[in-house]
């Protein structure tokens, strides 16, 4: 559920939030702009993101298949350690000696990302913060989410993935849009993949830290078929969008379209076989 | 045979048209170039396509065992509307709001794909025609090919990937080939992808749609392994050599070695095990 | 053990080298740019080398189960044929139709790679001879590091694929590094990807068709899963990477990071599930 969860942030970001950003955004402006040199280097931590989710998630399927508890569980551990340095050392580029990659091409000037204007520490700690937040607030949500999806009838990973991620990502999302049709596409570039990259890159290495220090069992990272195959889909398709730097209705479509069919999947997908 | 006809029908189009063009084309002009964001608008779509197909190949192999046909039906019925659907935005895209998206680079002010000087309506008019014409010829030419090669000691899959699409798609090809040796590589490329997209996005669909309504068995999405990881590696380099909106004869070759590499993986692909 | 140094070294080369390179030149210079056309060039150069190492490998594993050693061969000999002839078409496009094609940005008018001054006779030649040291040494160099490894408790594929290539790659990884440090980052792209495109393009076909030759026994190319996906990760991080022709500190981070989850997995991956 937990893993759920965390794949249904990431997509819901990338594929839908930005998707209706770029849709809303376009109708009302027909063309926008935003820097492909912000939009490459989110798409290489997306890339990085989903190497660390599938590469355990490889191990465990393929290479771990009699009593190597021990190599899987340090994999991990390792790979939560080199994901929470590389998120370090990319609030340090971002904040400090790069801040002008991530400037909005637009030239007015202002910052596109709320963490721009911030210094590191305060950045730091509104991060901690907001992780707090996110995991009262994810388990509020997942159990009102689990007795609704429940009673309609629903799979748990599909509550997981498509309908617990809309909900909870509502807020986010919402001012991302909102930053598309008021002509801001950057700002919205930055909020729906700078959320991704959050969720992949902190959030998911401080849970499986967690889990093996205070959990009752072991959170690994190890992902179904269907979800590492859903999100290498979204990584891809986002950089293919994203990379040159231009928005229009259309390619919201796309986002949109991609991220319908693997809802879909995820809906019809039988119960029991989503490993 | 019909699936064989259609991945065959993409491969031949954004591999062999594609590279022969620009290897002539390049061979005869040095360095062409066409518009980076008609080749980015393309390659998003064939990714869009691919998606579609790779995601019921990948439910019916692995996620639906045992007893899940409805399951399975609904999910190609589903993806088939929502490709339609993405089919009908990309016209709308294409022919009235976006217009100059796929314009020429060169600046002569021609129109690159016929489609482009047409009306909404006869680009509609037009595709349906196509499409009737396209299917009745695919019947009259999957007859006289399956002897041809059956007397060759080709199997089903060789014949219907690379064989049938090569011969049914000389007429496409010729046109691009053509227009890349005029330097109007913009056109050739135009071509070629727009004849993917179409049959992916367009002729795929409605496949489904009719073998619901009226074929004695309904036909699926569901491709092979090596079906899907050819289309995916199709589509790989296909962005990564259109990318920059630069052809020359070298990225020609590129394109041709691949699409040799994976015919000759089709001719010895062992006929029992191709699924 | 010869496969798995093959994948090492292209890996090394790939993300270390190039992540060292970056790491340390930006540290330095801040910003480097390089020919986005060449990156783009290189990157497009191994992805066709991936898909000629994934092809067999796929074949081998899902589509020739019993019984047909013969077409394996075939494709592997068919393969390597094509690989060949595409290096001498790539060494006959960098040398003499489109020299400028691999010209560095900076304008200085020096060429960026070692092979630039040459004529292709020498070229040639410098490969031949450079092919014959390099087998040598890896013949002395898997001896030593077998034992040395083998001393400290090393798996076979972990020797070959990670210790091995840094020991080997040092010399050329050295002046990789040493390029970007003097802000010559075009010239340590060239190095990095260069050797890795020989690696793949040329060493890995002659290594095939002498093993049909001379060898006791016949070397195909049929890779295992991890193999294939780290080269795959590695293939396509490099393309996202360098496709803009900038580079900074942060990037470097980027590549190396991924370089360390591989070095991880294959460290722990236990011995005999390695296929």
């Amino acid at each position: 559920m937990v893993r759920a969860a965390l794949v249904g942030g990431i997509l819901a970001n990338l594929l839908l939030a930005l998707g209706t950003a770029f849709l809303l955004g376009g109708l009302r402006h027909h063309d926008q702009h935003f820097n492909p040199a912000a939009a490459r280097a989110y798409s290489t931590m997306m890339f990085l993101a989903l190497v660390s989710l599938a590469v355990p998630s490889a191990f465990s399927r393929y290479f771990a298949p009699e009593g190597t508890i021990r190599q899987e569980q340090l994999l991990n551990i390792g790979i939560a350690g080199l994901l929470l340095l590389a998120y370090g050392l990319y609030l340090f580029f971002s904040l400090r000696t790069h801040p002008g990659a991530f400037a909005s091409v637009e030239g007015e000037g202002e910052a596109h990302h709320e963490g721009k204007r911030w210094g590191l520490p305060r950045a730091v700690g509104s991060l901690l913060g907001a992780s707090v937040a996110a995991a009262w607030m994810s388990e509020i949500l997942v159990g009102a989410a689990e007795g609704t999806g429940k009673a309609l009838g629903m799979s748990d990973v599909f509550i997981g993935i498509v309908f617990l991620a809309v909900v909870s990502r509502a807020a986010a999302s919402g001012s991302a849009i909102a930053m598309a049709r008021k002509n801001k596409v950057a700002l919205a570039v930055g909020i729906s993949l700078g959320s991704c990259i959050q969720i992949a890159l902190f959030i998911a290495p401080v849970l499986v830290f967690s889990s093996y220090l205070i959990a009752p069992q072991t959170l690994d990272l190890a992902f179904g078929r269907a979800e590492i195959g859903s999100l290498f889909i979204a990584v891809l398709i986002g950089a293919l969008v994203c990379g040159d730097g231009q928005a229009n209705w259309f390619r919201g479509v796309q986002l949109i379209a991609v991220y319908a069919i693997i809802a879909l999947m995820f809906y019809l997908m039988p119960e029991l076989t989503h490993k």
